[in-house]
Protein backbone atom coordinates (compact mmCIF):
# COMPACT_ATOMS: atom_id res chain seq x y z
CA UNK A 1 0.00 0.00 0.00
CA UNK A 2 2.34 2.46 0.91
CA UNK A 3 3.66 2.58 -3.08
CA UNK A 4 0.37 3.91 -4.09
CA UNK A 5 -0.25 7.58 -6.24
CA UNK A 6 3.18 8.88 -5.78
CA UNK A 7 3.92 12.29 -8.00
CA UNK A 8 7.04 12.92 -6.11
CA UNK A 9 10.64 11.90 -4.29
CA UNK A 10 12.19 13.78 -1.56
CA UNK A 11 15.96 11.89 -1.04
CA UNK A 12 18.20 12.72 1.46
CA UNK A 13 21.54 12.68 0.26
CA UNK A 14 24.67 11.78 2.75
CA UNK A 15 23.75 8.18 3.85
CA UNK A 16 21.41 7.48 0.76
CA UNK A 17 23.08 8.55 -2.13
CA UNK A 18 26.68 8.42 -0.90
CA UNK A 19 28.93 7.50 2.29
CA UNK A 20 31.18 10.15 3.49
CA UNK A 21 34.21 9.27 3.66
CA UNK A 22 38.44 10.34 3.75
CA UNK A 23 38.18 11.63 -0.15
CA UNK A 24 35.05 13.27 0.11
CA UNK A 25 32.44 10.18 -0.07
CA UNK A 26 31.62 6.80 -2.56
CA UNK A 27 28.26 6.46 -3.81
CA UNK A 28 25.96 3.51 -2.11
CA UNK A 29 25.63 0.91 -4.11
CA UNK A 30 22.76 1.32 -7.33
CA UNK A 31 22.12 4.99 -5.73
CA UNK A 32 23.70 6.73 -9.50
CA UNK A 33 21.21 4.53 -11.50
CA UNK A 34 18.31 4.80 -9.07
CA UNK A 35 18.40 8.61 -9.40
CA UNK A 36 18.44 8.33 -12.94
CA UNK A 37 15.41 5.63 -13.46
CA UNK A 38 13.48 8.55 -11.46
CA UNK A 39 14.50 11.11 -13.45
CA UNK A 40 13.30 9.13 -16.15
CA UNK A 41 9.97 7.58 -15.25
CA UNK A 42 8.72 11.82 -15.16
CA UNK A 43 8.80 11.51 -11.29
CA UNK A 44 9.08 14.76 -9.40
CA UNK A 45 12.55 15.12 -7.57
CA UNK A 46 14.06 17.29 -4.53
CA UNK A 47 17.23 16.28 -2.96
CA UNK A 48 16.69 17.39 0.69
CA UNK A 49 20.07 17.91 2.56
CA UNK A 50 20.74 19.44 6.05
CA UNK A 51 24.52 19.76 4.71
CA UNK A 52 25.85 22.89 6.04
CA UNK A 53 29.54 22.40 5.30
CA UNK A 54 29.73 23.53 1.60
CA UNK A 55 27.95 25.55 -0.75
CA UNK A 56 24.74 24.38 -2.97
CA UNK A 57 27.25 24.41 -5.81
CA UNK A 58 30.42 22.83 -4.22
CA UNK A 59 27.72 20.05 -3.25
CA UNK A 60 26.07 19.18 -6.58
CA UNK A 61 30.10 19.32 -8.05
CA UNK A 62 31.01 16.50 -5.76
CA UNK A 63 28.23 14.59 -6.32
CA UNK A 64 28.44 14.71 -10.48
CA UNK A 65 31.61 13.53 -9.75
CA UNK A 66 30.20 10.37 -8.17
CA UNK A 67 28.11 9.97 -11.22
CA UNK A 68 25.11 11.28 -9.90
CA UNK A 69 22.94 13.43 -12.20
CA UNK A 70 21.70 16.45 -9.74
CA UNK A 71 22.17 19.93 -10.50
CA UNK A 72 21.91 23.15 -7.80
CA UNK A 73 17.76 23.97 -8.53
CA UNK A 74 17.02 20.64 -7.57
CA UNK A 75 18.50 20.95 -3.72
CA UNK A 76 16.51 22.11 -0.56
CA UNK A 77 18.85 22.80 1.89
CA UNK A 78 18.94 25.08 5.14
CA UNK A 79 21.16 28.12 4.32
CA UNK A 80 19.08 29.60 1.37
CA UNK A 81 15.87 28.70 3.23
CA UNK A 82 17.90 30.70 6.40
CA UNK A 83 18.58 33.33 3.72
CA UNK A 84 14.67 33.50 2.53
CA UNK A 85 13.76 33.73 6.46
CA UNK A 86 16.01 36.82 6.81
CA UNK A 87 15.40 38.58 3.96
CA UNK A 88 11.51 38.01 5.20
CA UNK A 89 11.86 39.48 8.62
CA UNK A 90 14.42 42.28 8.20
CA UNK A 91 17.44 40.18 9.69
CA UNK A 92 21.08 40.86 9.76
CA UNK A 93 23.04 37.89 10.42
CA UNK A 94 26.23 37.23 12.52
CA UNK A 95 27.29 33.95 10.65
CA UNK A 96 28.78 31.40 13.25
CA UNK A 97 29.42 28.38 10.25
CA UNK A 98 31.48 26.53 8.11
CA UNK A 99 34.13 28.91 6.10
CA UNK A 100 32.78 26.84 3.05
CA UNK A 101 29.22 28.02 3.42
CA UNK A 102 30.02 31.66 3.62
CA UNK A 103 29.38 32.26 0.18
CA UNK A 104 25.81 31.00 0.48
CA UNK A 105 25.10 34.06 2.93
CA UNK A 106 27.13 37.00 0.32
CA UNK A 107 24.07 38.81 -0.38
CA UNK A 108 23.22 39.34 3.38
CA UNK A 109 23.71 42.75 4.55
CA UNK A 110 25.88 41.64 7.98
CA UNK A 111 26.88 45.32 9.60
CA UNK A 112 25.50 45.80 13.56
CA UNK A 113 24.07 42.21 13.46
CA UNK A 114 20.44 41.07 15.22
CA UNK A 115 20.64 37.88 14.98
CA UNK A 116 23.06 34.78 14.89
CA UNK A 117 22.83 32.08 12.11
CA UNK A 118 24.31 28.76 13.48
CA UNK A 119 25.59 25.72 10.86
CA UNK A 120 27.80 22.88 11.11
CA UNK A 121 31.08 25.41 12.07
CA UNK A 122 33.52 22.66 11.93
CA UNK A 123 36.82 23.98 12.96
CA UNK A 124 34.92 27.37 13.86
CA UNK A 125 34.01 26.02 16.49
CA UNK A 126 36.62 27.80 18.92
CA UNK A 127 36.10 29.36 22.31
CA UNK A 128 36.91 32.65 20.98
CA UNK A 129 34.07 32.59 18.14
CA UNK A 130 31.77 30.92 20.42
CA UNK A 131 32.07 33.42 23.04
CA UNK A 132 31.46 36.33 19.88
CA UNK A 133 28.09 34.67 18.93
CA UNK A 134 26.93 34.78 22.56
CA UNK A 135 27.73 38.30 23.10
CA UNK A 136 25.61 39.34 20.10
CA UNK A 137 22.88 37.49 21.31
CA UNK A 138 23.32 38.40 25.08
CA UNK A 139 23.47 41.76 23.82
CA UNK A 140 20.15 41.60 22.17
CA UNK A 141 16.73 42.70 23.86
CA UNK A 142 14.88 39.79 22.74
CA UNK A 143 17.63 37.70 21.18
CA UNK A 144 17.20 35.52 18.05
CA UNK A 145 19.24 32.53 17.22
CA UNK A 146 18.44 30.34 13.52
CA UNK A 147 20.26 26.94 13.40
CA UNK A 148 21.06 25.06 10.87
CA UNK A 149 19.58 21.79 11.61
CA UNK A 150 19.61 20.12 15.21
CA UNK A 151 21.95 17.15 15.13
CA UNK A 152 23.59 16.35 17.88
CA UNK A 153 26.43 14.25 15.92
CA UNK A 154 28.21 12.92 12.74
CA UNK A 155 31.28 9.87 11.99
CA UNK A 156 33.65 11.46 9.93
CA UNK A 157 36.54 9.04 9.24
CA UNK A 158 38.59 10.30 12.11
CA UNK A 159 35.96 9.85 14.52
CA UNK A 160 32.58 10.85 15.82
CA UNK A 161 32.12 14.82 16.05
CA UNK A 162 30.03 17.16 17.73
CA UNK A 163 26.63 19.05 15.63
CA UNK A 164 25.63 21.50 15.12
CA UNK A 165 22.67 20.99 17.38
CA UNK A 166 25.21 20.34 20.59
CA UNK A 167 26.22 24.31 20.47
CA UNK A 168 22.66 25.01 19.37
CA UNK A 169 21.97 23.88 23.08
CA UNK A 170 24.93 25.86 24.23
CA UNK A 171 23.90 29.23 23.53
CA UNK A 172 20.09 28.65 24.05
CA UNK A 173 21.02 27.80 27.55
CA UNK A 174 23.32 30.79 28.23
CA UNK A 175 20.86 33.03 26.34
CA UNK A 176 17.99 31.35 27.78
CA UNK A 177 16.21 31.31 24.25
CA UNK A 178 15.36 28.69 22.09
CA UNK A 179 16.37 28.18 18.19
CA UNK A 180 14.41 28.26 15.48
CA UNK A 181 15.67 25.34 13.73
CA UNK A 182 16.10 25.28 9.73
CA UNK A 183 16.64 22.28 7.77
CA UNK A 184 15.19 18.26 8.74
CA UNK A 185 13.17 18.10 10.72
CA UNK A 186 11.32 22.03 10.61
CA UNK A 187 7.69 21.72 8.69
CA UNK A 188 8.72 24.39 6.79
CA UNK A 189 11.72 23.08 5.15
CA UNK A 190 9.58 20.15 4.15
CA UNK A 191 6.75 22.36 2.99
CA UNK A 192 9.26 24.45 0.92
CA UNK A 193 10.37 21.09 -1.18
CA UNK A 194 7.06 20.30 -2.09
CA UNK A 195 6.51 23.84 -3.29
CA UNK A 196 9.19 23.81 -4.91
CA UNK A 197 8.41 20.55 -6.65
CA UNK A 198 4.70 21.58 -6.99
CA UNK A 199 3.48 18.22 -5.15
CA UNK A 200 0.89 18.20 -2.22
CA UNK A 201 2.30 16.15 1.06
CA UNK A 202 0.44 13.00 0.10
CA UNK A 203 1.53 12.09 -3.00
CA UNK A 204 5.12 12.51 -2.12
CA UNK A 205 7.70 10.14 -0.62
CA UNK A 206 10.71 11.03 1.58
CA UNK A 207 13.34 8.67 1.33
CA UNK A 208 16.03 8.93 4.22
CA UNK A 209 18.52 7.25 6.82
CA UNK A 210 17.41 9.87 9.78
CA UNK A 211 14.98 8.03 11.59
CA UNK A 212 14.03 11.50 13.28
CA UNK A 213 15.13 14.13 11.15
CA UNK A 214 14.15 12.61 8.12
CA UNK A 215 11.13 9.85 8.64
CA UNK A 216 9.65 12.06 11.47
CA UNK A 217 9.52 15.04 10.28
CA UNK A 218 8.48 14.51 6.49
CA UNK A 219 5.18 12.42 8.53
CA UNK A 220 4.75 15.23 10.23
CA UNK A 221 4.02 17.38 7.03
CA UNK A 222 1.55 14.56 6.05
CA UNK A 223 3.76 12.61 3.58
CA UNK A 224 4.72 9.02 3.46
CA UNK A 225 8.58 8.32 4.44
CA UNK A 226 11.09 5.71 4.29
CA UNK A 227 13.62 4.46 5.93
CA UNK A 228 16.74 3.06 4.34
CA UNK A 229 19.26 0.27 5.61
CA UNK A 230 21.88 2.65 4.62
CA UNK A 231 24.14 5.18 6.04
CA UNK A 232 23.16 6.16 9.66
CA UNK A 233 21.06 3.43 10.19
CA UNK A 234 21.05 0.94 13.05
CA UNK A 235 18.87 -1.71 13.57
CA UNK A 236 17.88 -0.24 16.72
CA UNK A 237 16.17 2.56 14.77
CA UNK A 238 13.56 -0.20 13.94
CA UNK A 239 12.58 0.22 17.66
CA UNK A 240 12.40 3.79 17.87
CA UNK A 241 9.96 5.03 20.79
CA UNK A 242 8.03 7.76 18.80
CA UNK A 243 8.20 7.19 15.04
CA UNK A 244 7.95 4.23 12.46
CA UNK A 245 8.37 4.64 8.90
CA UNK A 246 5.81 3.66 6.02
CA UNK A 247 8.57 1.37 4.74
CA UNK A 248 11.71 0.46 5.39
CA UNK A 249 13.80 -0.67 2.11
CA UNK A 250 17.51 -2.32 1.91
CA UNK A 251 18.62 0.85 0.14
CA UNK A 252 17.55 3.73 -2.27
CA UNK A 253 17.39 1.23 -5.75
CA UNK A 254 15.21 -0.88 -3.36
CA UNK A 255 12.39 1.86 -2.92
CA UNK A 256 13.00 2.85 -6.43
CA UNK A 257 12.17 -0.71 -7.74
CA UNK A 258 8.73 -0.61 -5.76
CA UNK A 259 7.60 3.15 -6.56
CA UNK A 260 7.93 2.55 -10.21
CA UNK A 261 6.51 -1.10 -10.37
CA UNK A 262 3.09 0.99 -8.97
CA UNK A 263 3.01 3.52 -11.46
CA UNK B 1 13.93 38.69 62.68
CA UNK B 2 16.60 36.80 59.93
CA UNK B 3 19.52 37.32 62.15
CA UNK B 4 18.59 36.05 64.76
CA UNK B 5 20.23 32.34 66.17
CA UNK B 6 23.09 32.26 63.79
CA UNK B 7 26.31 29.74 64.18
CA UNK B 8 27.92 30.18 61.23
CA UNK B 9 28.24 31.98 57.96
CA UNK B 10 28.98 30.99 54.62
CA UNK B 11 30.62 33.19 52.11
CA UNK B 12 30.46 33.14 48.18
CA UNK B 13 33.77 34.62 47.35
CA UNK B 14 33.78 36.41 43.79
CA UNK B 15 31.28 39.78 43.87
CA UNK B 16 31.40 38.69 47.95
CA UNK B 17 35.25 39.83 48.85
CA UNK B 18 35.85 40.89 45.38
CA UNK B 19 35.15 41.93 41.99
CA UNK B 20 37.42 40.37 39.28
CA UNK B 21 39.40 42.60 36.85
CA UNK B 22 42.07 42.65 34.60
CA UNK B 23 45.21 42.30 37.35
CA UNK B 24 43.41 39.10 39.38
CA UNK B 25 40.94 42.18 40.91
CA UNK B 26 39.92 44.34 43.62
CA UNK B 27 38.55 43.88 47.39
CA UNK B 28 34.58 45.01 47.81
CA UNK B 29 35.30 48.23 49.90
CA UNK B 30 34.54 46.88 53.55
CA UNK B 31 34.99 43.24 53.18
CA UNK B 32 38.71 42.63 54.25
CA UNK B 33 37.18 43.95 57.32
CA UNK B 34 33.93 42.43 57.38
CA UNK B 35 36.11 38.76 57.50
CA UNK B 36 38.16 39.72 60.09
CA UNK B 37 35.11 41.02 62.76
CA UNK B 38 33.32 37.68 61.73
CA UNK B 39 36.65 35.56 62.64
CA UNK B 40 36.76 37.67 66.05
CA UNK B 41 33.05 37.45 67.20
CA UNK B 42 33.50 33.19 67.18
CA UNK B 43 31.05 32.93 64.35
CA UNK B 44 31.86 29.90 62.25
CA UNK B 45 32.86 30.25 58.79
CA UNK B 46 33.02 28.99 55.44
CA UNK B 47 34.47 30.17 51.97
CA UNK B 48 32.04 28.31 49.13
CA UNK B 49 33.02 28.82 46.01
CA UNK B 50 32.67 28.06 42.40
CA UNK B 51 36.00 28.61 41.20
CA UNK B 52 37.62 26.01 38.82
CA UNK B 53 39.83 28.25 36.87
CA UNK B 54 42.71 27.39 39.76
CA UNK B 55 43.55 25.63 42.78
CA UNK B 56 42.71 26.31 45.74
CA UNK B 57 46.20 26.86 46.64
CA UNK B 58 46.44 29.68 44.50
CA UNK B 59 43.03 30.99 44.99
CA UNK B 60 43.50 31.95 48.57
CA UNK B 61 47.05 33.06 47.99
CA UNK B 62 45.42 35.88 45.14
CA UNK B 63 43.18 36.67 48.72
CA UNK B 64 45.43 36.81 50.89
CA UNK B 65 47.18 39.29 48.25
CA UNK B 66 44.22 41.36 48.94
CA UNK B 67 44.63 41.55 52.67
CA UNK B 68 41.82 38.12 52.99
CA UNK B 69 42.32 36.75 55.96
CA UNK B 70 41.71 33.03 54.43
CA UNK B 71 43.08 29.70 54.37
CA UNK B 72 43.22 26.96 51.92
CA UNK B 73 41.10 24.71 55.15
CA UNK B 74 38.36 27.43 54.89
CA UNK B 75 37.40 27.03 51.23
CA UNK B 76 34.69 24.34 49.89
CA UNK B 77 35.18 23.84 46.32
CA UNK B 78 33.79 21.80 43.34
CA UNK B 79 36.68 20.66 42.50
CA UNK B 80 37.94 18.48 45.95
CA UNK B 81 33.76 17.91 45.83
CA UNK B 82 34.44 15.97 42.66
CA UNK B 83 36.99 14.17 43.65
CA UNK B 84 35.42 12.38 46.91
CA UNK B 85 32.34 11.40 44.76
CA UNK B 86 35.83 9.57 41.86
CA UNK B 87 36.97 8.01 44.86
CA UNK B 88 33.74 6.92 46.22
CA UNK B 89 32.35 5.49 42.81
CA UNK B 90 36.09 4.14 41.81
CA UNK B 91 35.68 6.53 38.67
CA UNK B 92 38.46 7.61 36.15
CA UNK B 93 38.37 10.51 34.87
CA UNK B 94 38.77 12.24 31.57
CA UNK B 95 39.32 15.80 32.18
CA UNK B 96 38.15 18.77 30.39
CA UNK B 97 38.77 21.64 32.96
CA UNK B 98 41.22 24.52 33.21
CA UNK B 99 45.43 24.07 33.06
CA UNK B 100 45.59 25.68 36.40
CA UNK B 101 42.80 23.20 37.76
CA UNK B 102 44.47 20.21 36.99
CA UNK B 103 46.76 19.87 39.82
CA UNK B 104 43.67 18.85 42.03
CA UNK B 105 42.66 15.98 40.46
CA UNK B 106 46.68 14.62 40.73
CA UNK B 107 45.80 11.90 43.13
CA UNK B 108 43.09 10.55 40.56
CA UNK B 109 43.74 7.76 38.35
CA UNK B 110 43.27 9.11 34.74
CA UNK B 111 44.05 5.75 33.29
CA UNK B 112 41.28 4.21 30.59
CA UNK B 113 38.53 6.96 31.63
CA UNK B 114 35.23 5.89 32.85
CA UNK B 115 34.02 9.31 33.37
CA UNK B 116 34.28 12.74 31.86
CA UNK B 117 34.74 15.63 34.88
CA UNK B 118 34.18 19.42 32.76
CA UNK B 119 34.69 22.77 34.44
CA UNK B 120 35.02 26.28 33.26
CA UNK B 121 38.25 25.28 30.99
CA UNK B 122 38.05 28.40 28.96
CA UNK B 123 40.83 28.51 26.22
CA UNK B 124 41.14 24.59 26.68
CA UNK B 125 37.41 24.51 25.51
CA UNK B 126 38.56 24.23 21.54
CA UNK B 127 36.89 21.98 19.25
CA UNK B 128 39.09 19.30 19.36
CA UNK B 129 38.94 19.02 23.73
CA UNK B 130 35.12 19.16 23.21
CA UNK B 131 34.72 16.42 20.58
CA UNK B 132 37.53 14.03 22.54
CA UNK B 133 35.47 14.59 25.41
CA UNK B 134 32.03 13.40 23.45
CA UNK B 135 34.21 10.47 22.46
CA UNK B 136 34.87 9.17 25.90
CA UNK B 137 30.92 9.95 26.96
CA UNK B 138 29.48 8.30 23.88
CA UNK B 139 31.69 5.47 24.18
CA UNK B 140 30.67 4.44 27.44
CA UNK B 141 27.38 2.03 28.18
CA UNK B 142 26.13 4.45 30.39
CA UNK B 143 27.59 7.49 30.18
CA UNK B 144 28.77 9.66 33.46
CA UNK B 145 28.86 13.36 33.14
CA UNK B 146 30.57 15.39 36.00
CA UNK B 147 29.94 19.14 35.63
CA UNK B 148 31.75 21.74 38.09
CA UNK B 149 28.84 24.12 38.47
CA UNK B 150 26.11 25.02 36.14
CA UNK B 151 26.36 28.55 35.18
CA UNK B 152 25.59 30.36 32.26
CA UNK B 153 27.99 33.26 31.50
CA UNK B 154 30.09 35.41 33.45
CA UNK B 155 31.56 38.76 33.22
CA UNK B 156 35.37 39.25 32.33
CA UNK B 157 37.31 42.53 31.75
CA UNK B 158 37.85 41.51 27.78
CA UNK B 159 34.10 41.14 27.57
CA UNK B 160 31.27 38.30 28.63
CA UNK B 161 32.60 34.29 28.47
CA UNK B 162 30.51 31.62 28.15
CA UNK B 163 30.78 29.07 31.70
CA UNK B 164 30.65 25.52 32.43
CA UNK B 165 26.79 25.16 31.86
CA UNK B 166 26.98 25.99 28.45
CA UNK B 167 29.41 23.32 27.74
CA UNK B 168 27.63 21.03 29.85
CA UNK B 169 24.30 21.48 27.98
CA UNK B 170 26.25 20.53 24.68
CA UNK B 171 27.47 17.74 25.88
CA UNK B 172 24.18 16.39 27.98
CA UNK B 173 22.49 16.84 24.51
CA UNK B 174 24.77 15.00 22.18
CA UNK B 175 24.95 12.08 24.68
CA UNK B 176 21.38 12.13 25.77
CA UNK B 177 22.58 12.26 29.25
CA UNK B 178 21.93 14.72 32.79
CA UNK B 179 25.37 15.76 34.02
CA UNK B 180 25.46 15.63 37.32
CA UNK B 181 26.62 19.04 38.79
CA UNK B 182 28.84 19.61 41.40
CA UNK B 183 29.44 22.46 43.50
CA UNK B 184 26.68 25.19 44.26
CA UNK B 185 23.60 25.07 43.62
CA UNK B 186 24.13 21.15 44.50
CA UNK B 187 22.23 19.92 48.16
CA UNK B 188 25.25 17.76 48.21
CA UNK B 189 28.07 20.66 48.15
CA UNK B 190 25.93 23.02 50.87
CA UNK B 191 25.63 20.00 53.08
CA UNK B 192 29.71 19.17 53.11
CA UNK B 193 30.34 22.90 53.78
CA UNK B 194 27.71 23.00 57.00
CA UNK B 195 29.32 19.39 57.96
CA UNK B 196 32.61 21.24 57.74
CA UNK B 197 31.58 23.77 60.05
CA UNK B 198 29.67 21.36 62.35
CA UNK B 199 26.45 23.85 61.72
CA UNK B 200 23.48 22.71 61.26
CA UNK B 201 21.31 24.60 58.31
CA UNK B 202 18.82 26.40 60.51
CA UNK B 203 21.60 28.02 62.67
CA UNK B 204 23.39 29.29 58.84
CA UNK B 205 23.37 32.10 56.86
CA UNK B 206 24.57 31.96 53.26
CA UNK B 207 25.79 35.36 51.44
CA UNK B 208 26.12 35.66 48.15
CA UNK B 209 25.82 37.86 44.88
CA UNK B 210 24.19 34.84 42.74
CA UNK B 211 20.44 34.79 43.23
CA UNK B 212 19.76 31.13 41.78
CA UNK B 213 23.14 28.93 42.92
CA UNK B 214 23.91 30.99 45.96
CA UNK B 215 20.25 32.12 47.57
CA UNK B 216 18.19 29.35 46.01
CA UNK B 217 20.97 26.97 46.34
CA UNK B 218 20.99 27.67 50.02
CA UNK B 219 17.64 28.06 50.98
CA UNK B 220 17.00 24.01 49.31
CA UNK B 221 19.09 22.79 52.03
CA UNK B 222 16.79 25.29 55.57
CA UNK B 223 19.81 27.63 55.12
CA UNK B 224 18.86 31.54 55.45
CA UNK B 225 20.39 33.33 52.25
CA UNK B 226 20.99 36.70 51.96
CA UNK B 227 21.93 38.66 48.59
CA UNK B 228 24.29 41.25 48.41
CA UNK B 229 24.22 44.43 46.02
CA UNK B 230 27.76 43.88 44.51
CA UNK B 231 28.95 41.56 42.30
CA UNK B 232 26.50 40.02 39.75
CA UNK B 233 23.41 41.65 41.49
CA UNK B 234 21.24 42.77 39.11
CA UNK B 235 17.89 44.85 40.34
CA UNK B 236 16.29 42.68 38.24
CA UNK B 237 16.86 39.67 40.50
CA UNK B 238 14.52 41.26 43.37
CA UNK B 239 11.89 39.80 40.72
CA UNK B 240 13.16 36.73 40.67
CA UNK B 241 10.00 34.35 39.82
CA UNK B 242 11.08 31.48 41.52
CA UNK B 243 13.97 32.18 44.33
CA UNK B 244 13.35 34.97 47.02
CA UNK B 245 16.49 36.14 49.57
CA UNK B 246 15.64 36.31 53.84
CA UNK B 247 17.44 39.87 52.93
CA UNK B 248 19.01 41.91 50.88
CA UNK B 249 22.02 44.07 51.91
CA UNK B 250 24.01 46.35 50.21
CA UNK B 251 27.33 44.39 50.56
CA UNK B 252 28.83 41.57 52.92
CA UNK B 253 30.22 44.75 55.42
CA UNK B 254 26.33 45.58 56.35
CA UNK B 255 25.92 41.93 56.19
CA UNK B 256 28.10 41.48 58.95
CA UNK B 257 26.63 44.67 61.02
CA UNK B 258 23.72 43.58 61.05
CA UNK B 259 24.54 39.58 62.42
CA UNK B 260 26.79 41.26 65.06
CA UNK B 261 24.58 43.25 66.60
CA UNK B 262 22.80 40.29 67.48
CA UNK B 263 24.79 38.07 68.64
Amino acid sequence: GWARAVRGLLLDVSGVLYDSGADGGVPIAGSVEAVRRIKASGLKLRFCTNETQATRENFVKKLRGMGFDISVSEVTAPAPAACHILKERGLRPHLLVHDDLVPEFAEMDKTNPNCVVLGDAAENFTYANLNEAFRVLIGMEKPVLISLGRGRYYKETDGLKLDVGAYMKALEYACDVQAEVVGKPSKRFFESALAEMGVPPEQAIMIGDDIVNDVGGAQRCGMRALQVRTGKYRPSDENHPDVKPDAYVNNLAEAVDIILQHL
